[in-house]
């Protein structure tokens, strides 16, 4: 059922033993959101848990309160709980885990996902926002909640996670305005950054040998990396980065990512400028977005560059028409 | 003589010929200001010159207007100007050239850095700013100025470069709503960083190279990457990304970059996320801020290396007692 931020909040306001999660893979939006509304909800007396069902990245241990986290495993489920707060993607068991997706208490999700299923009892879902942390931030206001300086932090981390740090199409005034008043109340922009742009020297290596990987088509225009198996065994942070420096390469407008796995399967990431590489990943039977989406393909890896390669370049040749 | 922002704009509105400048070196900022300055003061029906004494990096080419700067030397000067604005640096010869510096127009100076020597006929100096583009947007605020899309381009340019996309301790919730508001006259967060943050082949290549030569000391609080003259002397964007790398590695306290130049002097950058290594450029007769500084010191590699490990290692171990 759709609900009003209002009514979202007069349900949270009537429970008083309650459940917070999101995704597995956690990441800033999710992790920052949780914490952010459980700092306030805590602050009125509430009894709260807060899981997910899997690892927390160490990236995330700055988080002022991340050490209250559990795994979902781990919820006293001999108490009953008044609701399921779902936040950042849906209630489904694929996207939060079957230990809490299979619970029987009422459920709210509050996303800002346009792919959102809404299968939930109570939703809801603003794709206007950058990140689910905004979403919140306008609950706490509503609530007339004080920001703390925990609080801040954790919706700011939350805001740039989603948005790139502001760098992102998603990027509204609304986001920067958001993000100020989180800055009046303490989140410390260089801190939270240097908190969350740390890289390992593993990831530094890692980067030094994919570089050397490095191959470009039509004439600049698409250019690619190639994770082996050796480099995808190394303690690495996230992939992201890599493809991301290579979309970043002057010219080029397909950036193509092959992930060698153990199955003769090639996990294949496509990133572009404006190209629709979710084209080019849903004839593989994978999809996304237009500037980011993914694909796995069972063949060698020089079979499937030379696939991908062919319909990366139709898909952008055919733009130009 | 110090001026006030509406003063500085009285002594705009009075001019009608004007010739607007800044350092050599430019930057997002001072392009940015300059154009966004110009836009409305061109829209006002002023003749207007932009010069500098130097080249324009083809990474601001996106910028509305630019083409209209011009080398200061080609600054048409049998005409009679009424003022000279200089932003975002001193007044003096080694920031704006000689070319300008020696003009004899009164001058007005318009400026964020702590550093600004005041030496300018008239001079407005916000240090609180992270970039001399808020200012800029405070003074067309202030004329009631239309902020068209070009302007708003400009200054959204100057203000994400100065204060690293708002992940700099500069970053004041007054930055983050300029910025809105700037996004709100057509800015495209997106757009503008993807911009700015191209990477060439050569400098990506250039960073597989110079990741080679990555060495860490006490206990890998201290990394330090050596650009060797065959990597400087490949077309390389900006040696700013290669030590920013190495700064953000995990457990890095203090990065350093040794630039081994042509006449057996090493120059030497130093950044930290605390540190004072203004103390350590210091010992060697050069200078800067707390967490970035520089020196310049003669002898070889090896020898320079040992000095400033030795004088970085004492700050750093000053810092912990």
């Amino acid at each position: 059922m759709d609900v009003s931020l209002i009514q979202a909040m007069e349900k949270i306001a009537g429970a008083n033993k309650i459940i917070i999660t999101s995704h597995i893979r956690p990441d800033g939006d999710s992790l920052g959101s949780m914490l952010g509304l459980s700092h306030y909800l805590i602050s009125l007396g509430k009894e709260i848990v807060l899981a997910i069902e899997d690892e927390i990245p160490r990236l995330f241990h700055f988080l002022p309160g991340i050490q209250s986290i559990i795994h979902a495993k781990e919820v006293p489920f001999e108490k009953k709980y008044d609701l399921l707060i779902v936040l950042d993607t849906n209630s489904d068991t694929s996207r939060i885990g079957e230990t809490l997706a299979s619970m029987q208490v009422p459920t709210l999700n509050i996303d800002h996902h346009p792919s959102n299923n809404k299968t939930a009892d109570y939703y809801y879902i603003d794709s206007q926002t950058a990140a689910t942390g905004e979403i919140i931030l306008q609950l706490l206001l509503l609530a007339n909640a004080e920001i703390t300086c925990a609080i801040a932090v954790c919706l700011y981390t939350a805001i740039v996670t989603d948005c790139g740090f502001f760098r992102y199409a998603n990027t509204t005034p609304n986001t920067l305005k958001r993000a100020a008043l989180l800055v009046e109340h303490g989140a410390k922009p260089n801190e939270i950054s240097e908190n969350l742009e740390k890289i390992t020297l593993d990831d530094l290596m890692a980067l030094r040998d994919v570089l050397s990987t490095l191959e470009l088509d039509v004439n600049g225009r698409i250019a690619s990396i190639t994770l082996t198996r050796e480099t995808l065994a190394k303690n690495i942070s996230s992939t992201d980065i890599f493809i991301n420096y290579i979309r970043s390469i002057a010219d080029v407008e397909i950036a193509i990512m092959y992930k060698i796995t153990d199955n003769s399967i090639i996990r294949v990431s496509l990133r572009s400028h404006g190209a629709d590489v979710n084209q080019v990943a849903q004839i593989f039977g994978g999809g996304g977005h237009q500037r980011a989406a993914g694909c796995s393909i069972n063949g060698s890896i020089d079979e499937v560059k030379k696939l991908i390669l062919t319909a990366a370049t139709v898909q952008l040749e055919g733009k130009q028409q």
